[in-house]
C-alpha cells in the first residue's frame, strides 16, 4: 500500500474541551438540529468507522459498543482527544476560528494538543458580526471592520468565507458601492438596536467583506477559503453551487488569489470542474470522507476522477470532536491509497508518479498555496 | 452472504391483470411517452434482469429471448403474476391507489395475490381531482375534498402527494389564505366547465391540499410521501430537487410529521444530505435499483454513503408489472448485500451491525413511521 | 474480455498540423484559459493515461515521462499523429468544423490521415457569424445564414448548436417571431460596425437559427447534436442542465429529428433519464472518458446504468491532439469491455447480449440516426 506521507490539514475547527454526555457526544456527530426519537447517530456510516478506528485509539476493540466506547472516553477525560489527535499524525492544521469561538480550543491549544504546527484562517462574517457588536454606526462599523480584519490578518495565513450560508452564492458579484454599503451597515446596526442582535446576512455587507478580503489576499497573498454545498438546515442548496460565484473567482484569478472550495458535496464534479478551467481554484473533500464511511473511496474517486492533482487539498473540517480530526486524516490516508494502489495496479499509474501525486494532494498544494514553506 | 429478513414495500403500486401484448408489456417498462422505431425496451438495463431473474420464475432458462418470456407470460395468464408475485416474498406492501386507478388491481386484490399485509396510501392530487369532479362551486370543491381525504384516511396508513410534478418544488410554501383557496377552486371549476377536464395543476390548490394533507398525518400520526426526482416527460427536473422544499419540511418537523422522499434519482445526494439533518426526513431509491440493473450496486452504494440506517426504506415504485414488483425486491437484496459484505469483509462493519442495518432498511424504519407494530 | 468491435466517433474535431511546444500541447489537454504557474497538465488523470497509453504508439515506453514524450513527438513531426490517429482503429468520425476552423485540418485533410470515411457536422453558431461578416442589413444577413446554412448541409451529414454556451438552456423556446429576428440581426450588425466584431449571442437570432436548424434537419433527416455541460470559462454550469431543453426536444420529437446529447458532464444521469423518456433523446460521453482517465469505468457505469443501449453513442469530442482521438478509442473500449466483463462474470449479461450492445453503442446507433448505411 502506498505510503500517504505527511498530511496537512488546510481546513478544520478546535475541539470542544469538555466532557459530554452521549447526547452532546451524538450532536456533535451530526448536522442535525434535533434527534431522531428513538435513533442513534451511531447508526450511520460515521458510527460504524468511528467505532472501528477510534475505540483501540482509546484500548477497547474495534467496534465497541457506543456504550463502552463513550464510558470509556469520559474515563479517559482530557487523555482521550490527546490520544485521539496525536494518533491522526497530522503535520499542521490551518483552523478556522470562527464558529463557536468560545467553545473550542483556540489555535494555541490544539497546537499543544497535536505537538504540531498550526496557522489561524480568519472568517470574515465573523469580524463583521464582532464589528457591529463594537460599533454605533454604519461609517464605525465599516471602519472597524477594515481595522480588525487587518488585524486579525496579521497573525493569520488566509481568509474564509462562508457567503454560500448566509446569501447564497446567487448574488450580484461586483464591488458594492460604498454608500450601498454604508446604507446596509446603518440599516443593520438599527434593527439590531429595535430587535435584538441579528446575525450578518445582509448581501452588499457581504459583498463589501469579500472584496476588502480579496484586496487584503491580494497584498498579503493569502488564499480565500469558500464554504460550498453541505452543512446545516441554513444551507439553499441549489444556490450553494460554485459554478454561480464564477463572476467572483474570475476577479480573484485577475489578482492571482488562490479561492479553495470547502467540502463540495453535492457539488464535487462542479468543483473539480472549476479546479480544471480556473487557474486559482483549488478543492478539498471535508467532512464527506468521514461522513461516508464505509463508502469513503467513492468521494475520493470522483476527487481523483477529474481534478488536478496540483489543486486538491487535504481538509478534515472537524469540528468539536477529536475523533473527527482522527477520522479525517484515517479516512483521508485509506481512500486514496485505495485508490492509487488500484491505479498502480491496472498499469495506469506508476509507484513513482503515485507517491509525487501523493505528497502534491497531502501538503505540497497546501504548503504552496498557503506559503508554508518546505517540511 | 448477508440475509436481508422481511422486507416491506412502503411505496408501489397494483398491477394491471390484463393479458399485456409486446407493446404493452414494453410501455410499462418504461416512463417513455413513445417508443423509439426499431427499438426494444428489452435492450436496456433493466430488460438484462428481468430475463435473468423473471424468466426462471416462469419456468424458462435465465436470459430466455424475449419473445419466449412473453409467450410464457401469456401462457400463463393470472399465473405469471401470481408465481413473480409471491417469489418477492415481500411481506408487506403499501400502495398509491391515486395512478391510473381502473387499470390496476386495488388494494384488496393485491393483498389476496401475494398472501401479504397491504395498505393503502392515499395521493392527495387524485382526491382532489375526485372532489372537483364532483363539485359545482369552489367552496363546495373544498369542502368535498376535506370530506373525501378524510374518509379515504380512515382506512389508509399514510398520504402521498405529489407536488413535484404538478407545480414542481419552486413554489411558496406557506399555508395558503381561504379567499385565495376558494377563488383558485372556482377558477379551476369554471375553467373544466368552458374547457372540458382539466387535471390539478394550481399551484394555490396543491398548498391547500398539502397543509390540510399535513393537519391531517399530524392528528393521525401518518408520514406524507413526497414524489421526487424522476418521471415521466412532465417532470421541471431542476424544480424537483427536495431542497427546494426544506421550508415545507421543517412545518412537517414541527408537527412531528415523517417526510419520506420517494425515488430521489437524480438527487439521491441532497436526500441523504436532507435525512441527515432533518429529524423527519426519510427516503427511498425506488425503481431506480429495476432500472439500473446490473449497475443496481452503484445505486445502493448512494444511498448507504451518507444516510443514516435509520432513515431509508425499501420500495420498490413497481406499477403495472408483477415483474417490476419481483425485480425491485431481488435487487433490493442482493444490492444491500453486496455492499455490506463488503463493508463486512473491509472490516467496517460486524456481521451483527450488518444484521441490523439490514433490519432497519428492510422493514424496522417501515414499521416504526407507518406504525405497522412488529412482525 | 469482449470485443468491441468497429467505433464511429459521431462527434469529433480536426487535429492541429503544426509543431506544438511544451505550453501549447499543454493548453491543448486543458479546458483552461491559463496555466497555473509551476504546474503541469500532464499531474492531472489525462497526463497519466497519455504517457501510458500514447508513448508506446511514438515506440516509448509507458509512462515515459512528460519531456520524453514531447521531444520523442517533435523528431517524428506529423507522422507521430498518423500514428496515433491510425492505432486508434475509429471507422469512421463525424467532424464538428465549426470551432477555430483555421487552426485545424478539415474534413478531407481528416479522412487523409486517419484513411476511413469522415463526414462534416456544421455548426450553426459559426454559419451565422459566417452570414453576419457577409452582410449589411439584418435582412440579408437572415437570407445569408439560410443560404449558407442549406449549401453547408448538402455535403454534411448533421448539424451542431452551442446554444447552451451562448445563452444557457433558459431561453424561451418557441420559434422567435420575424419582425423579432430582422430587429435583433439589425442590433447586432449595428453593434459590430460601431464597436467591432462580437460574437453571436443574442437569444432571438440563435434561436432563429436553432428552428431554421430543425426544420433542415427534419427535411434532410438529419440528427441535431446539443452542446451540454462542460466547457470552458464560459459555461454557466446550472443552466446547461439539458432538461432546461425541454420544450425544445418535445418539438424536435415531433418532426422525428434526433438530439443528440454532447459529453453530458455533470449531467449524465439526467441525460440517460431523457435518453430513456424522450424517442428522439441520445447521449454520449464525450471527452469525459480522456479527462477522468484512470476513473473512466465510473464514467462508463453511469453511462451504461440508466440508458437505453440504442441510445449511447461513441464520441472523443477530441479536439487539436491526435492523442485525444487516440486516447478517446481506447478509454471506451477498455471501460466498457471492463464493466460488460463484469456484467456476465456476475451473470447479469450473456456474452452474446454484450456484443450485441457492444455493436449498438460502438457504431450501429450512430449507423442508424446518421444513416450511414451498414459497414
Amino acid at each position: 500500500m502506498i505510503a500517504m506521507g505527511p498530511l496537512i490539514d488546510h481546513h478544520c475547527h478546535g475541539i470542544v474541551p469538555t466532557p459530554l454526555d452521549r447526547s452532546a457526544f451524538e450532536a456533535l456527530m451530526s448536522e442535525s438540529h434535533r434527534p431522531t426519537p428513538g435513533c442513534s447517530q451511531f447508526d450511520k456510516p460515521l458510527g460504524l468507522i468511528l467505532r472501528r478506528f477510534c475505540a483501540p485509539v482509546l484500548g477497547l476493540d474495534p467496534h465497541a459498543d457506543p456504550e463502552a466506547y463513550l464510558a470509556r472516553r469520559s474515563d479517559l477525560g482530557d487523555t482521550a482527544s490527546v490520544l485521539l489527535m496525536q494518533a491522526a499524525g497530522v503535520a499542521g492544521q490551518l483552523i478556522d476560528t470562527g464558529h463557536r469561538s468560545d467553545a473550542i480550543l483556540d489555535v494555541g491549544q490544539m497546537a499543544a494538543l497535536t505537538g504540531a504546527m498550526a496557522h489561524e484562517v480568519v472568517r470574515i462574517e465573523a469580524v463583521m458580526e464582532q464589528a457591529a457588536r463594537a460599533s454605533t454606526s454604519g461609517a464605525a462599523l465599516i471602519d472597524t471592520f477594515d481595522a480588525l480584519l487587518h488585524s486579525r490578518a496579521a497573525t493569520a495565513i488566509a481568509l474564509k468565507s462562508i457567503v454560500a450560508y448566509r446569501t447564497t452564492f446567487a448574488i450580484d458579484q461586483t464591488r458594492p458601492d460604498r454608500r450601498d454599503v454604508l446604507r446596509a451597515a446603518d440599516a443593520w446596526l438599527k434593527h439590531i438596536a429595535q430587535n435584538g442582535w441579528q446575525r450578518l446576512q445582509d448581501a452588499v455587507l457581504i459583498r463589501h467583506a469579500l472584496f476588502v478580503a480579496l484586496d487584503l489576499c491580494a497584498a498579503r497573498r493569502f488564499p480565500l477559503q469558500l464554504h460550498v454545498g453541505v452543512g446545516d438546515r441554513d444551507v439553499d442548496m441549489p444556490n450553494c453551487d460554485p459554478t454561480m460565484f464564477i463572476p467572483f473567482v474570475l476577479q480573484a484569478e485577475a489578482l492571482d488569489v488562490p479561492i479553495t472550495l470547502l467540502h463540495c458535496y453535492p457539488f464535487l464534479r462542479e468543483s473539480t470542474w472549476m479546479a480544471e478551467v480556473f487557474s486559482n481554484v483549488y478543492f478539498d473533500v471535508g467532512f464527506t470522507l468521514n461522513f461516508t464511511g464505509p463508502m469513503a473511496r467513492r468521494t475520493m474517486e470522483e476527487a481523483l476522477e477529474m481534478g488536478p492533482f496540483f489543486k486538491q487539498l487535504y481538509a478534515s473540517d472537524a469540528f468539536g470532536l477529536a475523533e473527527l480530526h482522527h477520522l479525517g486524516a484515517v479516512q483521508f490516508r485509506r481512500s486514496f491509497a485505495a485508490v492509487i494502489d488500484d491505479w498502480i495496479a491496472a498499469g495506469d499509474c506508476t509507484a513513482r508518479d503515485a507517491d509525487r501525486i501523493a505528497a502534491m494532494i497531502g501538503h505540497e498544494n497546501t504548503r504552496r498555496i498557503y506559503r508554508l514553506g518546505t517540511a
